[in-house]
């Protein structure tokens, strides 16, 4: 059996376990994650006995290559794909019929509530979401392979640093460098904050250029093949380093480590967080730590689980989260390390190996 | 009165004509459009009297410097935007509240609905994208911009014109290019299908050499620095072109010519479609064109108007769409030709001048 057809498998279980006759999948990573196909703008019915794709002419060619052992069923231009899927539901007179609420919007439930009246309309929350928490051996062989090539290419940028580049100009550089490997691309827009933008968790690009600052935060990721991302952050300093800026760096080192060593099956998500967090506040940073510490990535890159506070599920074996760490002084520099990390059988493994030490931040 | 300010105007002028004290924008695009904000994942609350963005930590500082004459309420962690959104909303008592249909999910429905028990909470689709139908000055400006990347790459390209690419090689390309002509990137994923590959109207990107075929299809598109977007489609011929293709260039190249002649405000949006298809009908292709003719293009790739059958609105001066005809072979090969067209007050204006004669579609 192959493995998203393993993975329909389990869904039905589910589907079977919340007594539900049938489910729309609305969501296109979760049609990715089950049938293989990446193309979008297709949607995924799944009853009892049967799986059927409704898309349109577009993918035709396509479906019937990828997915050769499931039913498409081709919508005219006269339709929306909503309106195919109801109609399609509405002949197999399913007495219920699930639905993906975080991702159905409230006029597509409306096409289905008109077509299928004699079926009750279930709402479900993070059915598929639930199996793609834990990854299967595909799925980690291919979040390796995006961190491979995430790596080679910040290797590579990192050797031959150079003070007259741009954060836009790197942020392309990165994009192209990742495509000539095979990549689809960036796993997101890189976030490239030159001096105090840096600060800025999520700072947007600029032309500010490498040498008007002496501290760079680069946090990028590769999106391989199959759509499976990486998502790592690290530090480049030129020049001497401040000495406020190594207790920073030396604070949100200590806080990373000290939260993947404690990364294990059963442990509960915000005990990730707090690990990092305690050794923050003791270093007295405690308020320049804005956001969680880390999160799920996979076909998606914030996925299931959230590792942060009050989130009380518990780490599973085949996770594969970010731990990210990072303290943030507006005006003046933000630091945050980065790596993604396996939930392991009997604790963990640092998929990303690029070197982190004080020492190693240093270019030029 | 800056431009989004005056968007803003105008939506209350529609919220007023349709007796909604206030409307939720939860479509980033139209937040963008109605702010000048385009970092996502912030909401927009449009009362009577009061404008709030809602958004997170992450977003504070942006938004204060992009939007400074805006609320911005900016919610902590433990909360998510909709409920953030919902929560200011019930301190206005409003008695009744829009939100739109068409990205509002059925979870966000649901906490809009727990949190706001004496609102009514009316369903509105399309009032934003309404209003984006219309483009003003500035996103012409960008338009153009957008066209004026996309070209000067796409002439650089031809003009270097090797064999030995690949699909994927020069989708790279492009998009480091139009990076570093200032874009944002490729207005969407190119397709670029190298013989019959050109015959899947949106055929993913491979490692096929172009000179593995002799007819190569290129649809591509720049997202100029503020997000608008361009989008054509130009067919490239390698040594002598086979009759068939011939014949069929032409009928399309024609198709093309006589739709865009059409143009002007007032005119059905079927009428466009329609004078495209009656001349590949008359050349004997009716079948292989298999998709409508255009859409409207700006902030979002496919935006409103669709100008395709059955379309009955009517063109209006500062719409700006594809025209596109088409027509796939399966299994040898597919001819688009497209442009961007600015309906003016007394006609077109077509914005993209890439040479089409079929003699310039020669490259060596």
């Amino acid at each position: 059996m192959d493995r998203p057809s393993a993975r329909r498998s389990k869904l039905r279980r589910l589907l079977k376990r919340d007594r539900l006759p049938g489910l729309l999948v609305t969501n296109f990573t979760n049609v990715q994650y089950l049938t293989g196909f990446a193309g979008g703008d297709t949607f995924l019915l799944i009853t009892g006995d049967d799986e059927i794709l409704i898309s349109d002419t577009r993918y035709e060619t396509d479906l019937s290559n990828l997915c050769p052992d499931m039913k498409a069923e081709i919508r005219g231009p006269s339709k929306t794909t909503i309106q195919a899927a109801a109609e399609i539901a509405a002949k197999r007179k399913l007495p219920s019929l699930g639905f993906e609420s975080g991702s159905l919007t409230v006029s597509m439930h409306g096409t289905l509530d008109r077509t299928l009246p004699k079926t009750e309309l279930v709402a479900t929350e993070g059915l598929v979401e639930e199996l793609r928490e834990i990854k299967d051996a595909d799925e980690i062989a291919a979040i390796r392979r995006a961190v491979e090539i995430a790596e080679k290419v910040f290797n590579r940028f990192k050797a031959g640093y150079r003070g007259d580049w741009t954060e836009r100009g790197v942020a392309a550089d990165l994009e192209h460098e990742i495509r000539q490997r095979g990549g689809l691309g960036c796993a997101f827009e890189p976030i490239i904050g030159v001096g105090d933008h840096g600060a800025l968790p999520h700072a947007m690009l600029t032309d500010r250029r490498f040498d008007e600052a002496s501290t760079i935060l680069v946090d990028w990721g590769a999106r391989e093949a199959g759509g499976y991302r990486s998502d790592l952050t690290r530090i480049l300093n030129v020049g001497k380093i401040p000495a406020k800026l190594e207790k920073a760096y030396n604070a949100v080192l200590k806080a990373q480590i000290t939260s993947i060593e404690r990364i294990k099956p059963g442990v509960r998500f915000e005990q990730i967080d707090t690990a990092a967090r305690k050794v923050i506040e003791k270093a007295g940073m405690g308020k320049n730590f804005t956001h969680a510490v880390g999160h799920g990535i996979g076909l998606g890159l914030h996925e299931a689980p959230r590792l942060g506070p009050g989130q009380t599920g518990t780490l599973q074996a085949g996770m594969v989260v970010t731990v990210e760490p990072g303290v943030y002084f507006p005006g003046k520099f933000g630091i945050r390390i980065e790596d993604d990390v396996l939930v392991t059988k009997n604790g963990f493994e640092i998929l990303t190996s690029v070197p982190k030490e004080l020492s190693d931040t240093i270019v030029s």
